[in-house]
């Protein structure tokens, strides 16, 4: 099979991506790719040929398949396995004055598709995390309505419209490190502060709508049962449109972090606004001020102003694979994957650069595309050795194009951690190490 | 508010279910409901208004708000809260001769939306687990090909075209024990062996495509490195259509008892056929009459022959609540919730019966509806305390109907375990208890 012979879905065309990328073969790791040389000259082989010596692993039967090996009671609940022990959330502990407020970072390098698996969903929390006994759990609405309700879980349960949706969260303070230059060696930290998940809950209107919200009523208040009394202000635009009162999250009960047992759900927009062990929702005339909408979560300027209710999280991506923590192994052929989304609907298109953005491909966008929810993205592609600029460039479908962040510093200065979407830089060495750079 | 004003999406009509339910209002569990009739005539309430006396669980600050809880240190690898302890696989211990040959069965009547967590996904096993370590995991193409090939773990990381699909998954045997009469109280374990999940793999074609396959060839043998040495043939067709060479499932490596690092998917096909652990694919002219499509995973009928090669799960479903392990608890407003799927495609419609199947509703499809996955359905209805036979019928966009199982057993019989797809029924008491029975 020559090398003209490879399928060119999403593979980079030579005269769009310079450095151009010649094809190679695979070559295996741990000596085996001299085997896959010697099988024959145009064979793209993963791998030893069959015929150029039997595989130990394969013949004869392997260690594993004589024995029963561990499952023999399978758990309850399942766990990953022994060899993905490194696959955790992994935190900074300079980052938070203590751990009663405290940041778990997702590990999107070794992540893949489109789903975050519940174990590894990023956990910011400001005061603990509140343990719900459920039976007790109750969820409030009052203020400028016609009827205060309260209602237990099981209600919550019991309300008609139930709707599955997957969105991501994104904590506004993601990449904040970045705004002043290249920081976090690694997208765990660079990005890590996102994840998507399936919820399952009411839309927020319904309860709204029972309660009768009165003409004056034109933002929501939403608190949380933590030992923060999280709260944040909501416009009742929002608020009526697409905001959940959910329960459950890719198909179980919310986690404990995660706020069980109900959390709200608020697409597109940063994650701080998602209350978690949501009490109550207060409806009033205008924004309560709180701290998380004042003093935190607001943007300083460059001047000393700061931008305020910047509830929207635009346009971002990231190359997760390769990144600091997921260097090239080997020339010939590779994949490039990363994630993509945007708070103001779907993302439509994402180029990749492979010489710090001279030259743009366009991706392969695989998995369901959905509004404001993570996007996985391909880009198949021949490594020769050289060195690598790696970047990635959203595009939603309100024509919205991720920004360089040069480009946000020059409208925003340096002084806010929050919302830095710039596009993010990885350096591949020609060893294949990885290293998050600045590009001019 | 009046009933009349009840929101009516997915409403049960009233003149479309018999008995005809009337609309009640919510009362909440645990003496609240009076607090809640005592708020003013017309009022939908969950629970009792505020003005009727302040909930000790929200006035004054909960004991739960007051402390920082167990969530100071997140785990690196989360878990379901302590209050969701009892949602887990549950095996049956008569069901196989020994526990190194396994079934643990999915929570259903405990899960909502559409994808089915990785701890709480179905297990089958034949001879235990195999634990390989993905290092010195082996897969090889072989047979009747042009070039026999062996990939590294790393090699099908490499392989350009990676792809992510949510698939259903179901054990041909799943109900099989309903053939001969209603026998197992709860849809974990009349339906419990079956999950979704997003894939994340190569399409078994690159591979077949690189080895090249030669004109004769027109099966292929899967095969998985357990101590079972699990064994399928697959016609060529369907290997070279949409099955794949998956090594994630929602977003992570795959769980150590779903055939990590590597299992075949092969979508909409009976769960056997998905070889975990796949060590090789061999490419053949004729089906090789392993153990698991000879003696096993055929279909017995009434006259002594059997249906072989019977790969297809066709059109199916079943309410996951109410059912025997999630009873009713409140009259009034309720929310019906169920899944079904197709193996020839996606699910068009479901209908619900209340009354044993003389009157119909159809459901609201909510959440995506995807090609050979999990669809999950809700009836909201309102249940003035009467007993209900619950059943929900499929159809897929081939235009197939879920049959009852009187239907399917005219025409197979009643010898096999294998592919009853029937109608479920669920017999609600006026007290909400709930069981499995048979209609005529």
């Amino acid at each position: 099979m020559s090398d003209n012979q490879l399928p060119d879905t999403g593979r980079a065309a030579g005269n769009a991506v310079a450095p151009p990328l010649s094809r190679r073969r695979f070559l295996s790791v741990a000596g085996l790719g001299a085997g896959a040389a010697a099988a024959g000259a145009g064979a793209l082989r993963p791998g030893p040929a069959v015929a150029a010596g039997p595989d130990p692993n394969i013949v004869p039967v392997p260690a594993w398949s004589k024995t029963l090996g561990p499952g023999v009671n399978v758990n309850p609940y399942g766990k990953p396995s022994k060899f993905e022990k490194d696959v955790v959330r992994r935190e900074v502990t300079w980052l938070t004055a203590s751990s009663e407020s405290s940041v778990s970072f997702t590990p999107l390098y070794a992540l893949d598709g489109v789903i975050t698996p519940n174990g590894l969903c990023f956990v910011r929390h400001h005061g603990g995390e509140a343990e719900i006994d459920p039976d007790k759990y109750r969820f409030m609405i009052h203020g400028m309505v016609d009827k205060e309700l309260v209602f237990t879980l099981d209600d919550i349960k019991r309300m008609p419209g139930r709707v599955n949706r997957a969105y991501f969260l994104e904590c506004a303070a993601n990449s904040g490190m970045e705004w002043r230059g290249a920081q976090l060696n690694g997208c765990q930290f660079t990005h890590g502060m996102i994840h998507n998940v399936f919820y399952t809950g009411v839309p927020l209107r319904a309860f709204l709508d029972m309660a009768g919200v009165k003409p004056k009523g034109k933002w929501v208040l939403a608190e949380g049962a933590d030992a923060a009394v999280m709260t944040r202000s909501i416009p009742i635009e929002k608020a009526l449109d697409d905001c959940l009162v959910a329960f459950a999250m890719n198909g179980e009960a919310l986690r404990p972090e995660q706020g069980y047992p109900v959390r709200l759900v608020v697409p597109g927009w940063e994650g701080n606004m998602w209350i978690k062990w949501l009490r109550r929702i207060k409806v009033g005339d205008q924004p309560w001020q709180q701290r998380e909408e004042t003093s935190k979560y607001t943007d300083l300027l460059a001047d000393g102003r700061s931008r305020r209710f910047t509830f929207i999280m635009d346009a971002k991506s990231v190359v997760t694979s390769p990144s600091p923590q997921a260097p090239l192994r080997q020339k010939g052929p590779n994949v490039l994957t990363g994630i993509a989304w945007s708070g103001r609907g779907s993302i439509k298109r994402v180029d990749v650069s492979l010489d710090g953005g001279r030259n743009w491909t366009t991706a392969r966008l695989e998995g369901p595309v959905m509004p404001m929810a993570m996007t996985r993205f391909y880009l198949d592609f021949d490594w020769a050795g050289q060195e690598l600029m790696v970047q990635s460039r959203a595009m939603d479908d309100t024509g919205y194009v991720q920004p360089t962040k040069n480009e946000l510093r020059a409208v925003r200065g340096t002084n806010s951690i929050y919302h830095n979407n710039g596009i993010q830089t990885w350096l591949v060495r020609s060893n294949g190490e990885t290293e998050n750079v600045e590009v001019g």
